[in-house]
């Protein structure tokens, strides 16, 4: 039925070989003679001045080769904003010397009164983390408003009104390969940096500017990377080793722990969501308010800037949200996985739900008649185009009716949105003298792209899969990429790719047609050969015509080819229904996820097999974020920093997943595709909290959703 | 008064600091863990058959891993046709245990008649090396016939006929670095392969071929390289190393030793010439007769295809020329720097000399009298463009007039001319985010080609030198280039750079013209700024644009340009007048070179720096194969194979050296250059015959000019 021969089919990656086999390179199997290794010593307290740093005892250890101090560098700084951070760094000659002079360096701190909740943090009385934004608040980092419509007269139209306060709770990205990086100066002053990274490009962007170097003298390579899920987009250890090298003349390298990955990396945010939801007694809905509170910790790094992007499912004609980044004495978060959705997504869909259940409607009827549709407006104003909301509620309906009902089980259904980004995109594609074909791209292939782009090549040429090599490389060589988030990769990828490759198409039908009696737009590829659309020539071999060209004046054909947008995101709404079906112990109250189904409009499916791979992923992620996850702390002191007390879940952990794919095309992504990365796990603690309600007739309003809150209560435990 | 800012400057090669601090990566420097060592076992006889090899004492040794003979590999043969031949070879897991491991494999041979001097070699009773292609003569590997007019005639017309043979020897490139490569295979079946060589994708396309494989499952790492001279243009130990790779599953490096690259390496080629040559006594030439005999060793390797390119510098109404190939039981030589023009100008240069001097005529007027001009034709029936010879001979003139005659003395001149090459050239030019350059080839850099497409990139966009990083990087990712040599590497690769960067300020300026109201066409660029010629706009600079490009829908300005040509040959014609002076010591015989002085037609001198360095290491090795080199063998097998023996020039031995540069700018040259790497070379041993003829009254006739012959004459010593 499809157009395309191997667009659309279940292509394995490439990758996964050297992965499984243990041969694939990581940045800690970087290593060089005469390495050093650096190490880094912590703040224990949240809040604090530095009154002096003892370094001599250190510098007597032998092997130590550099120090860095709050007196000596400006990476470091006297005020302690959150236990964990940064205040003093060394390089020696292996990792334990490291450790052991980090230990020895004695740091004398004068403490301050901290603050943690973001909400007493705003309180007028409460200490200073940094500078408020804001005349009525203390510690504002960012506040915005959306609104429409009038809240007074929507919240007056209705017949009931249900008013919440969740709570989600900071979760690491537990990626497997904790952050990573090697620096190295070459005799010439050029930088060469090796680490674990979403985006080489943004590493050299930065290191380049703050050496004050052209970014040519900054080689930024990503060997492979073991997860990373919006956690590894930024700078973390770089500038330390790269100063650090720079001083001793040695390469440097320093790996994280995973204690300092749960103390001083970037999370998921908390976030605190007050909200109001009205609707009349038939359903419909009338108006939404809510203050959105994020914590930011120690610094801006809370993701609040993505509320169009995640919300905006149904129809209502009056609403007024208020999101406000909160400084507290915590450590600083960053992006996880559609960064602000899953939160907001928790909140507004456990509202919906609610509301259904106090009107006594279906939760997918009462969502289809309000869901938007073509035509309607975004939360910023923007008009819909077609969307799959319908469709994939539709389909979550039919699953539903075919679920068995039990005793103390539970089926709960929410949606979600997501809007994929597109990013500055290149690849190059050389067509060999045999006809098979490299592309090389710059960016990090953390889902399949490369397999992908493979596919796309192939695809348009003709050729067997076996004929394209795809590769990563540095960024002397590849072309510029943004960094893999943002669900853009696949998508502005490969319209890099599909630019390159008719670019070589164009080129190659230049060069038939000197060969054939054809102008080059009547020309076409079939089975690896440029013919003549109306067969009046059996044509050539793409593989021949390399082979002339490379000897002709033509020279061999390399082309390039680059996609990027103004704006960041590309206009594809993504939406998803998901399904949770839960079995929760009436006695201890021991929740057990027995099937999660999603149903998500993912454009189409350049390769299905690696779409469901990132569902699969998204929900387990989401159900981790839901029912197990969450940073522990005291007085701003994380407890659980290591994997046996920070729970995830496992391959045993997992329920059923059943992924199904909704295909509408999107207007301008190419083949109709739509970012597949992070939407999948938007949804899920939502459809969790609702199946759990479903199953126990309990509202858990706070993630991680603890069982001991199930267990304890009096209230019968119903079923649906 | 040039055209241009940067081109013709003399730019420093910024290689030169990584090389001369050690940080250089060559292929030896490749390790890895596990990595085995392979060790190769050869013949000790020129001629004879292979009745067992006995491995059994070998595979007992600890670490010996694998063993390839003629029984079990086909890179073996029972039949050896020339003393070091490879007769089997082995992996090890150190070098010290391959070598003996090699030691104890026991061969026993069948020895047969051996033939080792070509002209013997042609007799009809003569030993057959290889079957011959001449019904008239044994072990004929070629013929080719070269001719025009009648020569009767032409003889006929002369007062005077000089005949003379003379023999070139066989001399080794001698590059510092000796082969080396190492050879690993991946997981997924990917092998990639690290060597010294002058051309990745060669190797490339052999081992594809070899193995069967696309050749983008093959990547071909050429590290830095320790000098090549043409000695590596095909492939050595690679193929071995491959298999053996293949065999153990384990990384496998191979190093040939000095000895080795004399016995088994491919040097440049012996080669007799029986020459007549004929003139009227005003000095006009008539007639000229030659036949060439080169001796190509055991298997096709003497380069005869170049007599057109190397001669046709003086108008001779008829001649005919017999350029024959003839197999010998001795190694196989190949290319080596202007491959086949060395000993050819050495005799034809001679001949004239000898002629002028039995007119009593000037040697540089009688070169004058008969020189080719414009309009005139090339040996092949080419037309000549304007050509450099007549210029270079008037420079040589004004030279001679300023040397002081002293006793002992003797000053040579001689012409010689050489053609360049082409060949496959491609590059990638990225357009940074800071207007920053990163250019990719896949060009082996042996003459500094890359500090000179970092000249062009900086000229054509007015940006700083230091805004360009340029890099030879692997196959998997440059675009095609043909091997480095022929002259063509900054030939062939500044055109496609020129094509590159032309590209790309087409697009800039397509892009710039969507930010100025100004059409494309009115651009220039001018201190980095893309602005309008007519003055109407203070431009943009080329930094912003690229940075706005990234952001726009556009997205990353990457670039490819490319170059070819389909007859391998530029229709560049580099005429070269070398003046030598010598003292010939009258009783020792003894000759010290005093100075060297090179007229060279360079078309134009990118930089002239590093074109001075071409010249002068041009000379250097010409005098080396002049009067020092030479393989000495006994029974086929070379007596010295080691650089005690085996002398080449010192920097102490080195002349005064005066490289004069002409610039007649080539007509499809990039900037009107011409190629530089080789034609250097090709005239030195006969202008140093002729210097010592001056001197001492005596026409040597035989490489190395030994001073023997100078010192055991009875005939006077004169001097000019």
């Amino acid at each position: 039925m499809s157009e395309h021969w191997l667009l659309g089919k279940r292509v394995p990656r490439p990758d996964a070989i050297p992965k499984v086999t243990g041969e694939a390179v990581y940045t800690d199997d970087i290593t060089f003679p005469g390495m050093l290794y650096g190490a880094v010593v912590r703040s224990p307290y949240a809040c604090a001045s530095i009154r002096s740093v003892d370094t001599s005892r250190a510098e007597q250890l032998p092997g130590v080769r550099a120090i860095l101090t709050p007196t000596n560098s400006s990476l470091f700084s006297t005020e302690i904003l959150y236990a964990g951070q940064k205040v003093a760094a060394l390089a020696a000659t292996d990792p334990h010397t490291a450790q052991e002079a980090a230990s020895l360096i004695q740091v004398e701190y004068q403490r301050h009164r901290a603050v943690f909740d973001p909400i007493r943090a705003m309180s007028r009385d409460a200490p200073v983390v940094r500078p408020s934004r804001s005349q009525e608040f203390n510690n504002v980092c960012s506040h915005q408003r959306k609104e429409r419509g009038d809240l007074e007269t929507g919240f007056a139209q209705a017949d009931i009104i249900v008013e919440n306060t969740y709570r989600v709770g900071i979760a690491h990205q537990a990626y497997m390969e904790p952050h990573a990086c090697v620096a190295r100066f070459d005799v010439s002053g050029k930088l060469t940096v090796w680490t674990s990274i979403q985006g080489q490009f943004n590493v050299r962007a930065s290191l380049a500017s703050m050496l004050g170097m052209p970014v040519h003298d900054v080689r930024v390579i990503a060997p492979e990377i073991g997860g990373a899920f919006g956690g590894k987009t930024s700078l973390i250890m770089e500038p330390i080793a790269v100063v650090l090298a720079k001083i001793t003349g040695a390469p440097v390298k320093i790996v994280m722990s995973r204690q300092e990955e749960f103390i001083d990396a970037h999370p998921g945010p908390g976030c605190i969501i007050h909200v109001k939801t009205a609707a009349r007694q038939d359903g419909t809905l009338t108006a939404e308010w809510a203050e959105i509170i994020y914590d930011t910790g120690a610094a801006p790094g809370a993701p609040t800037g993505n509320f169009d992007r995640t919300r905006g499912l149904y129809r209502i004609p009056n609403f007024r949200y208020d999101i406000y980044s909160v400084y507290t004495h915590k450590l600083i978060p960053g992006a996880y996985r559609a960064p602000g959705a899953l939160e907001l997504t928790f909140a507004f869909e456990s509202q919906i739900d609610h509301l259904a259940g106090e009107l006594g409607q279906d939760p997918i009827e009462f969502r289809l008649k309000n869901a938007v549709d073509e035509g309607d407006l975004t939360v910023d104003g923007k008009v819909y185009p077609t969307i799959g909301l319908r469709e994939s509620l539709h389909q979550a309906r039919e699953q539903i009716k075919a679920v068995e009902h039990k005793p103390h089980r539970g089926i709960g259904v929410a949606c979600g949105k997501w809007m994929n980004a597109i990013g500055a995109s290149g690849v190059i594609l050389t067509l060999n003298e045999d006809g098979s074909v490299n592309l090389t791209s710059g960016a990090v292939d953390l889902t399949g792209v490369n397999t992908v782009l493979a596919q796309i090549v192939a695809e348009e040429l003709s050729i067997s899969l076996d004929q394209i090599h795809v590769q990563t490389r540095d960024t002397d060589v590849a072309p510029y990429a943004a960094l893999s988030g943002g669900s853009r990769t696949t998508y502005g990828m490969s319209l890099a790719t599909q630019n390159a490759v008719r670019q070589l198409k164009k080129d190659l039908f230049e060069f038939a047609s000197q060969h054939m009696p054809v102008s080059p737009e009547a020309f076409t590829v079939a089975d690896g050969k440029v013919v003549p659309r109306d067969g009046s020539h059996t044509g050539i071999p793409i593989r021949e015509l390399a082979r002339i060209a490379m000897y002709s004046a033509r020279g061999p054909l390399t082309v390039t080819g680059s996609a990027s947008d103004p704006s960041w995101l590309a206009d594809s709404y993504i939406f998803i229904t998901q399904v949770a079906e839960v079995e929760v112990d009436p006695d201890t109250g021991e929740i057990t996820v027995l099937r999660v189904s999603s149903f998500q409009d993912v454009g189409f499916a350049l390769n299905p097999m690696l779409v469901e791979g990132q569902i699969e992923g998204g929900i387990v992620q989401g159900l981790g974020w839901g029912y197990l996850e969450g940073l522990v702390f005291d007085k701003g002191v994380v407890l659980n920093e290591n994997l046996t007390e920070y729970k995830i879940p496992t391959a045993l952990d997992a329920p059923e997943l059943v992924p199904v794919l909704i295909e509408i095309p999107s207007a301008d992504g190419p083949y109709g595709i739509k970012g597949v990365g992070e939407p999948s796990m938007v949804v899920t603690p939502a459809v969790l909290a609702n199946a759990i309600h479903d199953a126990t007739g309990i509202r858990l309003t706070e993630t991680p959703l603890v069982q001991d809150d199930l267990s304890t209560r009096q209230g019968p435990l119903g079923n649906m």
